[in-house]
């Protein structure tokens, strides 16, 4: 096997480097993956300019990267579902098993959960990663490495509009057409929802939304009030939403998804924002508009994978760049500045379309 | 207003009679409709062959009829949501409003619902019908006067797919390629199955389904085992279904659905088969596999009419014979006969398209 | 029939009046009450001292009143649940029957509900009141008016720990030990919790609440950090609430609601604060704690019912003081300024247990 | 530590035989157990009489027993709940903690579930036995062993009326008056049930549980129809029960479960009868009646002990004899038999009450 093991390492803020690592060792119930693809997250670039999200800190270089795919190069003893040569999407995160939560069927909740890239767990921007079998996912053919990586912010999407109810005929309000928005848009579609609006403050990016199927946007305005906003809400939807995804966590977003929200429908918070906010609770209470966050996701890649696999949603649209992993420094800035109509910036550690039976 | 109200009214079995009778006078909470389409139904060709559905016996002559859309021409004084000329898809049963099941949000189980058509109520095959206004819908000018009957079986599989938990991802086995197998197919297409194996007996229901997106199908063999069918069944799935939604009620598709679905899994059961059946409930049991019958359909027309206003399905493709009110007879006869790949039977009470600003 | 038709009318703030009123007519499916015990609310006092809630302003003369029991003197000709001299509990809002709320079973949340003592609808405090003959609840011998009064407050406790998901075992916090603290506790109980802490500032209360069956509680300083509060509850529960309660509506109980539940958990809110809170929305969301408010009830009275029939909880207890209807003035004040340990406050419409069969 | 391993092992059928085995190594998660209390349960009794329940059948010696209780002897190196000498009841399945159904919250249904004394898995009718630390569950000092070791049917009952959704005000049917019979008894009315109707062929089982709060009891009668069976409960309960849960898994008894039920109510199945049954499956489906069986237990120890702990029920009752591991043969013959009015038979591995602070 090569030794080459090239990885991307965020020793501070602002200081990421790619240096060589081992390639790590292998137990029975493991698999060693020669990593393909890697999408920037906007977590990723949190960490790389503020070293730290709430109470996570970086306290000591950490691997950056866990929106990921790649090829299985060893398979540990005990490992059943997979071989040498499987093409897999990595579900980042392996909690402890035995937790209630574990137990209960929430493991994204497990006080111990072992997350790429969260301190102080390593990512995954690497060559050679090994990781959890059952946290694996062989792709089909046709399914793109990139797709796969793209499955972990599709997850995210999928564990809100499942915890959101979205159903037949629901009306849908997303705030915020960034990465999350828009795999959002894409489940609540794939669910059933037959009318979404989605809001932001950028329109090339409502334009995307436009294109993978919003029945509306709407671009909002700095300088209007949180009435005139609420009032064209008000206007463009056919009724109340009885769902609302605050996919930005502005406090701003989150009191509109309260008050937009039909009376007894659900108001579902995957941005994270501020630790505090001023939020108006009675009409919440007053109507029942339950308010519920999400965490990542649990159980859900499998959906996620079946929804590409079934040519169900296009997510290659939400991809704009793509680096090789030696540009790293440029594919963050890309990511972190918006440049040039950024959405998801992907990082190849090899080269394109190597591992993709139909290319990208 | 116009004299004329033809009406189609069962005698007796095999005694479908038209006939005038006197147009309605309508309450305050009512409105007028007059009649364009009317679907046949399996229940209604039921009551014209038999004279009776279980405990629902055919004791005085009734009006048939009762998957239907029409125009407003009247509305009672305390009407709000609807005005003369609005076209509307008929919801045809009237429950009591005030037992514990309408209170909890199941007036599908109201034991003082009066539905169109089922003993003593008349049904809507007819040129002029009242209705409580509350449950008529408005169709918007795009939806045709038959997409507008056709909610009514389309809100059967809303009905079942909601019940059976349909979501992303979920892999369904369907029983029975009829009418209500094909709307199932659509329905929970539409809410996120992307894996749907559909069976009969005929192989050309099962190509109407396959144009309408079933994954896989299977034309049952009349003379293979149980045992053999459901090995087919397994070869075909990529794993074994979370779902099975009987649409046909026969024994052994009901036994197929038990022990095909895999543990934890959800068996709905729409089609309506013998008083009695021999199950293997230990299986179920053991695995908990839940049962769940169906009823019709509770708040689900809303629905039902957002997926075809939305373009989301094609229902179109399920009609496959027109016949004007004055040609009854031979349309029930086409319908009880399957005759000439018959699916769904329409009867026009108007002249055709006279109400669709945009063709059927 | 009487002529006498004594009632408590709320003429502006401060300004409660007792004067004659006609007696009401019926309609087909109402009945006429005799009313025998009405109980003073928070929000009774709220209407008399600030002439508002939130919306609802008192714009017009408002009779006060609605958490009642009476005896029925007159039934509407088509009314058969309930015949004269029927011993029923009030339950005090009536819906259209027919928005979509309605029909989906959340017929709390209607818009058009006609509430006792909700501007502008007339309370029922008053010697003969007519209403929905489906929103009276018969009540059996030994069950008191006043138990039928206090179904009403017990009605929010069931609907608060049934919006919460109570079940075995269940962990609960309960902040607040006035009425609806008080009520949520035996309900919560009942449901299957097997802890309880239930704070307060006032010791007393937390004696009563002891008393009913709490297994903690925890008295409240003023002068505490929320920090310290928080550790307070930490260190008396045996694990993280898995549920909590709020029912007295300010910011800080609100707080530390979220801060105490268990990841994955819910918290309630029942009590009615300021419009605007400001809260660690960050912190509920990214362990998945759920915040959903409550709306009175919803087909909680015949649980409510069994509960007090089945002997299951003693509400009694929370009845502290008794007056006659012609002391209403006193009674409110006893009710507005908590004197003399008041929880409860009754007021009776005709002489004390003159319609129990079993003294109170 | 001590060399005497005495274990009662199931040779073949009606072939029980007490034997020396070797004490067991424990693994890093795992405890070594010196087991104190073992009750009988039905399939026990079933592998001893028939070598077989379903498709597991005993093909080699197998140690008996699974509804047990013990107290930690050694622990492994990464076990964090449990210290020697801490007194555990012994969730006695342990799932494979990576498969969908573990993942999601259902390890009942886990397919490589290895379960105490379910062939090819060991029991731990013995003196020493190791298990997975995360399924021992700490006893306050104040439950005794007995207690402990019931916590395995209990748990059963617990599964069996969340599965059914009892709530507050829930009227349930309860067929069969047996150990799963009574603890679905106690545990529903924990969890809210205000009238619960309990039959059996048996006066004396419905006489304990009368004693254990049943509001009614049915005597079943030998000669009596179907139908005059369901007169008598219809005439028994104030109103259609909401749920019914089957106890012994008679065909006769399923089919009255259904037929009692009201419509949109749920048939819950613990009872485990024949592979077939026929069933009234239309009746069911056309009043939505759903039938769900269940599995053992899942996530149900916690609250099953809670319970207990709580003093809000009474376990002790159901156990009706006492007898030392060295009279396995004799407490066997008791349970099989009924003799005595046996209901719980309770073995001890070690003196009675050696490791219970308060005597059971
Ligand atoms: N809860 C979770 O598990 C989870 C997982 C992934 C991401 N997230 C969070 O989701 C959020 C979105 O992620 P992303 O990658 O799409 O980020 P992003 O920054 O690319 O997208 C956010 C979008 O919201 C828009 N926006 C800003 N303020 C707005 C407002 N007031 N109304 C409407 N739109 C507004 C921005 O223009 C941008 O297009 C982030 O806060 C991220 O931390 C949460
Ligand atoms: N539960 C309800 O509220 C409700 C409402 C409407 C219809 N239904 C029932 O649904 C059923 C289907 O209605 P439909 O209009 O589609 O009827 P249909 O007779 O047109 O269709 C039934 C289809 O099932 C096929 N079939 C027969 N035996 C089969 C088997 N063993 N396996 C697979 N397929 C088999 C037939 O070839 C036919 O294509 C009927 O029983 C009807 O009574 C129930
Ligand atoms: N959501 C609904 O449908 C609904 C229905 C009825 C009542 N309510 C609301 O419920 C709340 C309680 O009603 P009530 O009749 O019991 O009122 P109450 O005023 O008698 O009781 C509130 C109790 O909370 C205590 N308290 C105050 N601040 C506290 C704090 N920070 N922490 C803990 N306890 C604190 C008070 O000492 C008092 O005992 C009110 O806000 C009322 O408006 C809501
Ligand atoms: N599903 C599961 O996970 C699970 C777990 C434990 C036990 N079980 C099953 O639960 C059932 C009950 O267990 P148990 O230990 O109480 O058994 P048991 O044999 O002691 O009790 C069954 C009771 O039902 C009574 N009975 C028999 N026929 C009846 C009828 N037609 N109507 C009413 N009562 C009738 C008997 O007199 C007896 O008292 C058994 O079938 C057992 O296999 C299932
Ligand atoms: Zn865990
Ligand atoms: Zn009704
Ligand atoms: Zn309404
Ligand atoms: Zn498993």
């Amino acid at each position: 096997m090569a030794k080459d093991n090239l990885t991307a390492v965020l020793h501070g803020i602002n200081d990421l480097r790619l240096e060589q690592r081992p390639i790590p060792e292998i137990s029975d119930e493991e698999v060693l993956i020669a990593m393909d693809s890697v999408g920037i997250c906007g977590s990723d670039v949190h960490y790389l300019t503020k070293g730290r999200i709430g109470h996570f800190v970086v306290t000591k270089p950490m691997v950056i990267g866990h929106e990921s795919a790649g090829v299985v190069a060893k398979v540990g003893s005990k490992v059943k579902n997979l071989v040498v040569g499987d093409r897999v999407a990595i579900e980042p995160g392996v909690p402890c098993y035995k937790c209630d939560h574990c137990k209960q069927g929430s493991y994204n909740l497990c006080p111990d959960m072992a997350f790429c890239a969260t301190p102080p767990y390593d990512g995954n921007l690497t060559r050679y990663y090994k990781h959890a079998a059952d946290f694996c996912f062989k792709l089909p053919d046709h399914v793109s490495m990139e797709e796969g990586a793209l499955l972990e912010p599709l997850s995210v999407g999928v564990h809100a509009c499942k915890r959101a109810g979205v159903t037949l005929g629901s009306k849908v309000l997303i705030l915020g057409a960034g990465p999350i928005g828009l795999v959002s848009l894409l489940v609540a579609q794939s669910m059933g929802a037959t009318e979404i609006l989605i809001t932001d403050l950028v329109q090339q990016r409502l334009d995307v939304a436009k294109e993978l199927g919003a029945t509306h946007t709407l671009l909002l305005k700095r300088d209007e009030t949180s009435e005139q906003t609420l009032e064209r809400v008000r206007k463009t939807m056919s009724a109340q939403p009885d769902i609302s995804i605050d996919c930005c966590g502005a406090e701003s977003s989150t009191r509109l998804s309260i008050f937009a929200t039909r009376s007894g429908g659900v108001v579902v918070i995957v941005g994270m924002g501020p630790a505090e906010m001023n939020l108006p609770l009675f009409n919440a209470l007053a109507r029942e508009v339950d308010i519920r966050g999400i965490f990542r996701y649990c159980n859900d890649y499998s959906a996620a994978l079946a929804l590409v696999a079934s040519g169900r949603v296009n997510v290659k649209r939400l991809v704009t760049h793509h680096f090789d992993i030696t540009e790293t420094q440029k594919a963050f800035e890309t990511s972190r500045d918006g440049l040039d109509g950024a959405i998801k910036v992907m990082i190849h550690v090899q080269a394109r379309n190597a591992n993709n039976p139909i290319k990208f």
